[in-house]
This record gives structure tokens, C-alpha cells and sequence, in this order.
């Protein structure tokens, strides 16, 4: 299989990138093309890792505070070439750079899935549970209607079962309440279209996304956008105050280290990194968007995920899934046994 | 001052309300009003208690499984004799039963403040700044125009100034990002309407929330809620990670005790029980809602807050700010200077 990985736009530069692919390349087989600035990038590519890559110039790239856009119009841009690598052949493609340049261009030159009405963006959860869970739309689309809602539900119970191999997946719409009459308009409309799928729990409130409750969280883009940054501002917040709070003691110091081991695991099961990036789902095609501020870990863990949403074939399933249940939402507990 | 005090409909009965009321008593001076099952009361209040508290007695509650609306029926209900008692004479409320009942009846029986097109519920934030924010709406109103945005805002405003004594606060709108051009359809209206206003620090994220960078955070109601019990859900499931990673080591558990003292500064710091209760704020007396799972301490802090609240005459600010502002937004910066 063959990844093309966008190098540029990221805000740490190409290193962490680039670090990302070579301790990727080392775990598993995969081809990968790179996309970017050989100047910027040649200084950081060893010789052994440069006979494992292929390198596209370009010296274009979308920057951060620039319209997303602009990278319909610019084709010389890297994320422009980097899209036109995977609509070409290559499988699977992943960026740090500008995330609405990264989205639109998906859209626009991959084409949604046939029956998808908005692509939304994937990210995976943590939990107290067994297993992360997902939350879509974590914010490709800021002004949703019920259809896009149940769009998102779909394909989050695609990627839970195919990439995830979650058994039996249950999805659960995000609302200000668990009970059946809660939510605002369009959880509500959304709520009685998605009441005859198998796989639909039912409304979930923002405290169940981290027990494993559901497997799966949907809500409009906007919500997901602000409950991913609280979610990472609650956590930055017990850190900081911990922090705090430990200095000038001796004694909260010995005790700090003397739990380094538990603080190691909690900052395992609460880095975005170890989870790598999100992917747009319901595009034709792989996609993984990564935070712009991504490490080599996070590159490391994309490019693994990339890998099993290949391997799970989960562009396919989402489609047949779009042809089947959209038309009769019963066909589903069949389609559970089958799979 | 007379406070009124809901004693039903609290998940945990009437001992930690009236346990609320005894400590608080030690620490203020103020006349208390008890509405309730004088039956559940009177085996946990002591003869000096006895001696200081009025006890209206009624048997009928409602519960927190039963709608809303039934408080406007149920006459010899908890909260509508206390609702009355409040309407004739007595200056603040405090209730821990269904909180849907409580914004209900004192809509309905208190009335808005001229002005104000939809109260709101408004809690205080941890945050790692010098000072808590306060977030509003926090789940009064779940499908919600700008110009109720816009009255939050108000609202939240007077609130930091006139109750929690900040000098020039700053209100900031929850967005998904902090441009101007960001947000969905009600918050990029609401933005353009509250732009003039000198209090208006723009959009924030919600990460910023706990970072201190504005005072008061507003949104609709429904996303509120989902915030707030975000906010529950990744502190606990820290917790119960890092209790999970600790168990069964005793070099942990050696370290935990070290840290003891930052644990207990973190629970207060985040605990809501610290923060008393939440205020209806928009109504023409001051009404608190307490969470149902109050215990003593909450019902305590949440008397001190009402009698701040009374102090800073938090109804009286906002009322006159209706008036003034909402004719010409730009009387804001002398009204700062004279208050």
C-alpha cells in the first residue's frame, strides 16, 4: 500500500514528520511519498531512510491563517499535489498542514462516498472503558441538519466495526440528556430518524463519552469542535493546578515521583498523540487529518491508522452500508451476524 | 435577609439541606424559610435549629422524573409554596430538586426582568487564572436565538461585576475558533450584535474556558449543558484512571499520600460543591439551583452565594443595565467608571 504524506504546514516544521514516517517505517511495510520541500527536508533524511521514500518537490504549502480555500486555486501547493498523488493511485494520504485545506480539496478532487451527504471528521476518545470511543463530527461541518447527523452515525458505525472490530457497535447522539424527549431541534429530528437503527443507543450527555458507554458519540461539527477543546482544557487545567501545587514541596515532589508510573499511563490514555489523527470519513478515499501541532508519535500512530482503515477496507464498507441501511434500517442485524 | 429553602427533591433527602442550612447559620446572619415534609425534617433538626428556622410544611414534591410542568398544577407542591413565599416577601431561593420546575415556576411567577428575552442558568467555571469564570447559559434555554445570546451576555456581565466584584470584565462567546469569521450561523450573528459593546472580548475556544482569559463565557443552553458535563466527565474519568493505576502499588500509594495536600486543593478547586449553586439569573428575585447531588457543603456555599448575591443587588444591576445598554451599547465605558 502506498501513503502519501503531506510534509509541509505542520507547526513544527517538517522534523517531526518526517520522524514520524521513518519510526513507522521500521514496524511496518508500506510505500510512502512525500510531499514538500526537499530543501527543508533533505537535511533531516538519512541515506537509508531516503532509498525507503520517494520526495515531490514543492515549496508551496497553505499556511495556518490562510483561507481554506486557497487551495483549490493553488496547484502547485503541497496538500494540491499531495491530493492529486492519492487520487491517482496511491491509497491512503495524510496531513499536519491546514485542516479546511485539507478537507475542502478531499471533497472536491476525491468525491464524497454515493449517498454521503457532508464528510465528517473522526476522532477517537478516551475512556475509563475497555476501548476509546469515537466522536464525529469533531468539526468538519459547523451547521448540521438531522440527515448529515444520521450520515455521521452511519459511518461512525462502519469505522467502529471495520477499522475498530468492535463488536456490535452502539452509537449514541450527544444531548443535554439521556431520555428520548431531550435535545434541542436537531437532535430531537435526529433522534426519530435514527430511532429504527439497531446499532442506536439512544441520546448520551457529555459526561458518558469518557465511560464507554457507546462506542460511538455524534453531534453537529461545531459542538464536536468545542467539546474536543474543553476536553483538552479540563485536562491541561488538572495539570496545570497539580503542577502548582507541587512546587515548593519537597515532600508533594517525592510523592510526585514516587507515582511517575501512574502519570506516565494517564498522560498515555489522554495524549492525542498515542491516537494519532482523525480521519475524514465518507470521502472515496483514506484521509487522516492530524493536529497541527503533531510530534513523531502522532505522525507514527497516523500512519498505523491509515494503515488499518486500508486494511479494514473501511471507504468500501461505508459505501455498501449507504446502499444497504439508508434504504431499510432493518437490514442491519443481519448485517451484523454477516461481518 | 429571608432565604427560602426547597427541602425535597434533592437525591439524597433532606439531611444534607438542612445540615446546608445548620453550618451556614453558624457563619451569617440571615432568616431562613424551610418548605417541606416536616415529618422527613424534624428527626435531624436540633432544638437550637428549631429555634432559628421556620418550617412550612408539605408533603407533595416534584420528582425528577416527572415533567416540568407539573409545578404550575401542583399548588401545595415544595417549590411552588416556596416560589410564593419568595414572590411575597422573602429575598432568595434555594432549591435542589428538579431544576426544570425551579426555572419554570420562577419565570412564570416571578416574572423577567424587563428586558430580558429568556433567563438563563449561570455556574462557575474552574479555572487555572487568579479568579473562576462563569459560564452561561448552562442549560435553561436549549434552542436559543442571538438576541437571548446577547441577553446572557448582559446578564453575565453584571453578574461578574456587581456579585464576584471583578473589575472590567471581559465576556468572551464559545466558538470553534477565535476569529471573528468563526462559529456556526447563531454565533456569527450573535458576534456581529455584540461587537460594539466594550465588554466584548470576542470569540474564545473551549480550552479558554479554564485558562482565565475572559470572565464570563457565553452560549445556548444546550451547549452549555453538554460543556458542563464535559467538564464532569474527563475529571472524573482522570480520576478514576489514575485511582485504577495506583491500585495495587504500594510505591503509588506511598506517593499519593505525599500528594495528599495537592489532591485535596484539586478537588477543591474543581469540586462544585466549592461553587455552592447556580443562579437563575434574569428573574425579578434571586433564585439559586442547587445540583441535585448537593451535599451540606454545596447547600452552604450556595446560601453564601445568595447572599452575595442579595449584597451586590445583582437584580436591581441588571435591570438598570437592560435599561441603559440595551438603547446604546456605548454607555458601557462610564457606567465602568462609576460603579
Amino acid at each position: 500500500m502506498k501513503i502519501v504524506i503531506d510534509l509541509m504546514g505542520a507547526d513544527h516544521g517538517v522534523l517531526p514528520v518526517i520522524e514520524g514516517v521513518s519510526r513507522a517505517l521500521d514496524n511496518k511495510n508500506f510505500e510512502v511519498v512525500l510531499v514538500g520541500d526537499k530543501n527543508k527536508a533533505e537535511p533531516f533524511i538519512s541515506k537509508e531512510l531516503a532509498s525507503r521514500v520517494d520526495i515531490i518537490h514543492t515549496e508551496d504549502y497553505i499556511r495556518m491563517e490562510e483561507a481554506a480555500t486557497e487551495a483549490i486555486k493553488r496547484k502547485e501547493s503541497s496538500i494540491y499535489l499531495a491530493m492529486d498523488i492519492l487520487k491517482n493511485g496511491a491509497d491512503a494520504l495524510i496531513s499536519a498542514g491546514h485542516s479546511g485545506a485539507t478537507m475542502g480539496l478531499a471533497t472536491l478532487r476525491l468525491g464524497r462516498i454515493k449517498g454521503v451527504e457532508r464528510p465528517a471528521i473522526c476522532t477517537l476518545m478516551p475512556s475509563v472503558g475497555k476501548r476509546p470511543s469515537i466522536l464525529l463530527d469533531a468539526g468538519a461541518n459547523t451547521d448540521c441538519k438531522p440527515e448529515y447527523l444520521v450520515d455521521f452515525a452511519l459511518m461512525g458505525y462502519e469505522y467502529a466495526k471495520s477499522v475498530l472490530k468492535y463488536d456490535n457497535p452502539k452509537v449514541g447522539l450527544l444531548s443535554n440528556g439521556e431520555e428520548d424527549i431531550k435535545g434541542n431541534m436537531l437532535v430531537k429530528e435526529t433522534h426519530k430518524i435514527l430511532k429504527p437503527y439497531d446499532f442506536f443507543y439512544g441520546n448520551v450527555e457529555g459526561s458518558d463519552i469518557f465511560k464507554g458507554l457507546v462506542d460511538v458519540v455524534v453531534c453537529d461539527g461545531f459542538m464536536g469542535n468545542v467539546v474536543l477543546k474543553t476536553t483538552e482544557g479540563v485536562a491541561s487545567a488538572i495539570g496545570a493546578i497539580f503542577k502548582e501545587e507541587i512546587k515548593g514541596s519537597f515532600k508533594a515532589k517525592m510523592g510526585a515521583g514516587l507515582l511517575k508510573n501512574a502519570f506516565v499511563t494517564l498522560k498515555q490514555k489522554t495524549d492525542y498523540a498515542e491516537y494519532g489523527g482523525a480521519p475524514l470519513l465518507g470521502v472515496n478515499k483514506s484521509v487522516i487529518i492530524s493536529h497541527g501541532k503533531s510530534n513523531a508519535r502522532a505522525i507514527e500512530c497516523a500512519i498505523y491508522q491509515a494503515i488499518r482503515a486500508l486494511e479494514g477496507n473501511v471507504c468500501a464498507r461505508i459505501a455498501e452500508a449507504f446502499e444497504r441501511l439508508k434504504s431499510n434500517p432493518s437490514s442491519l442485524g443481519s448485517n451484523t451476524q454477516n461481518v
